[in-house]
This record gives structure tokens, C-alpha cells and sequence, in this order.
């Protein structure tokens, strides 16, 4: 392995956390931030520095937020009767965009996954469970990922929230938006089919 | 555009100045970083923020040192008339790692490239004639990219090393080590035809 000056290892190592970097690519990028100015790598930094100062998790929701009670939460007009489970507090910023959701979010955490030592206790299973007992959420709405992990948290979701008397929901699966037949999947075209809706 | 609290933003916006970043990647960095412990966070602030006060371009060279004189132009004990030319201080890692090459190198800083605006005088020529002017070099090895950059930049570098009376060699082309002819570009066989090597 090639040996660099010490203040450039050091960057290299510290790069490596971010998610899907090799150690090449990370080489890349510390060389490309000597060649830069230092007012660029000086502004990374601190934008670093002052992310976990500022952000901390929504009080309620639990999404990643700059106040205690993030803008969703605190926003009283919303529909209390609609709680929107997400795996990640970006999925809600994904939600939010279609600007077709009017109720409240709440963020799980992650999605079960044994095989990665994401059990039940490592979720928000317990706070969501409390957010029910509250009352006012008649109907939550499952948004997650429509694969395996998705799909088991989902299960569990599904008789974790029941006996609250609560109605269950999940995003509809089949054809994307501009989806062509000739590309898609067969298990999507299946569940297409399977879930194929009456024109009227 | 989804639109995330300041902080978070702010660092997506500085995560872009990394090589072939795009938002999406910023976006999943951003992340990735506020699910993990300040910690990691806090080493690649402290990391960016040393490199640029502790890493300065070797006087003599111009390659990235902790030292006014990198570790190589310190060394007495190699051959000063040797001068090997490269276009980035990385490359010299590359070339190092091969344990082949006893001289000294000299960083031009790029290649030439029109295109994107680096004329000669955005490289460091000048000090390189000065350093021949030195007199104790006798050969330079022009170890450039294989590319039309790199054969541009080795072409004016060949007129303006000659007349100083010193040597111009450049690295050999041809088929690299594992190489199978099956899957070697045509441009590479024709190089590797045309420079073929008696066997005696």
C-alpha cells in the first residue's frame, strides 16, 4: 500500500466511513481537495462540524430536524388521524415532495434485518406503540421499502399495530410512473397483475 | 428539490466539491453520516481541516509534503541525474511503489489541455527549466498518461528539455502485465505491434 504524508492518511481513513467508498476513491478525493483551494475543504469541515451540534432527532417523529418538534410535527393543521411509518427520515422528504400526504410521519429507524443484527429492540417499535395509545391515529400508512426487509417489518408492524384498533396500510405496488413492459420485472408485472384495478 | 434543514444541506452543498459527487451521492453521504456516531464525523472534520495547514508542495518537486522538502529531494543518495517528470504528486506514489526508480521526480501540476483552460503557463515549466539550468540532470523520463493530454504535453516538453542538451525518454507502451490479447484495445495492439521487441 502506497505511503502518503501522515495529514493525508489520516484524511483517507476518515473518508472511509462514508457509505460505498473504497480506499482508491478515497485517495481520489483527498488528492482532488489538496489541488482545491483550502476555502472549499474549510467549508466541508465545518458543515461536519456543525451537523451533529445542530441536527439532533424530531422529539415526536424522530426525524432529523434543527428544533425539538420538527416542521411536520409542528404543524398543527395536518391530519392527526394519518401516521405515515418510514424506515429513514429521508423517506419523508421523499413523501413530502409529492405534496399528497397530509398527516404525520413517523420514523422507525431502520428496517428489520437479522442478518445485519437489526432486531425488533433496535427499532421505535416501543415509541410508536406509545404514539398509538395517544388515540388520535386512526389509520397508519406503512411506506417501506417493497422488498424482503421491507416486507417482514411490515408483518410485524402490522400485529404490533391491530390491537390498537387501528387500520393498516401500504403503498400500492405495480407498474412505476413511464414504466415500458418490455423492462420491467417479472415479480413487479406479477404483483401488477395480481393487484390489477377495475376500469370503471 | 427536497429541501432539509440548513445543516444538512449546507454539508450536501460542500460535499459536492469532491470528484464525480453528484447531489443524490451528497444526499446519501449526508445521511450516512448523521446515522453515524459524531465520532467518525468529528475525525473527517479535524482530518480536512489539518490537510491544507500541514500539507504544503515540496519546494523542490512540488509534490504534497508535511516538510518544505518532501522525503525524495531530501535524500542524497539518489541518482541527480535522473529526473523523472510526472503530471500530478500521486503519480510518484505509483512510481515509488515500484521500487525501480533511484532519481528524483518533478510535478508539473496537469497536463496540458486546451479544453479546459490549461495553457503552459498554468504548468510549472519555468521551474523545471530552472531546474535544468542546475545542470546535473542528463536524462528526463517524461512518465505522462498514454492519452492525447499526456502525448501533447510530452511532445512540448521534449522541445523544451532538448535544447538544454539532456536526454528525453518516455515510459514504453504497449501490452500491460495479464494483459490478454483477447480483450486488449486496438489502439494498445497497434502501439505494441508497431514497438515490438527484438528476442534474442
Amino acid at each position: 500500500m502506497p505511503s502518503y504524508p501522515e495529514p493525508i492518511s489520516q484524511l483517507i481513513e476518515a473518508l472511509l466511513i462514508l457509505p460505498g467508498i473504497g480506499r482508491k476513491t478515497a485517495e481520489r478525493f483527498a488528492f482532488s481537495l489538496l489541488q482545491q483551494g483550502t476555502d472549499a475543504t474549510r467549508r466541508l469541515a465545518t458543515a461536519l462540524d456543525t451537523l451533529h451540534r445542530q441536527v439532533v432527532p424530531c422529539g415526536q417523529c424522530g426525524q432529523f430536524s434543527i428544533a425539538t418538534l420538527c416542521d411536520v410535527c409542528a404543524d398543527t393543521t395536518r391530519d392527526r388521524s394519518l401516521l405515515c411509518v418510514v424506515a429513514e427520515s429521508r423517506d419523508i422528504t421523499s413523501l413530502e415532495h409529492t405534496g399528497r400526504f397530509r398527516g404525520y410521519y413517523f420514523v422507525l429507524g431502520g428496517l428489520l434485518n437479522p442478518l445485519e443484527g437489526i432486531s425488533p429492540e433496535r427499532l421505535r417499535f416501543a415509541a410508536l406503540e406509545e404514539r398509538l395509545r395517544a388515540g388520535a391515529v386512526r389509520e397508519v400508512i406503512l411506506a417501506l421499502d417493497a422488498n424482503v426487509e421491507g416486507d417482514a417489518t411490515a408483518l410485524y408492524l402490522t400485529k404490533l399495530v391491530k390491537p390498537h384498533g387501528v387500520a393498516v396500510s401500504r403503498l400500492a405496488r405495480g407498474l412505476g410512473a413511464g414504466a415500458r413492459l418490455e423492462y420491467v420485472d417479472e415479480a413487479t408485472l406479477a404483483t401488477a397483475l395480481a393487484a390489477r384495478q377495475e376500469v370503471t
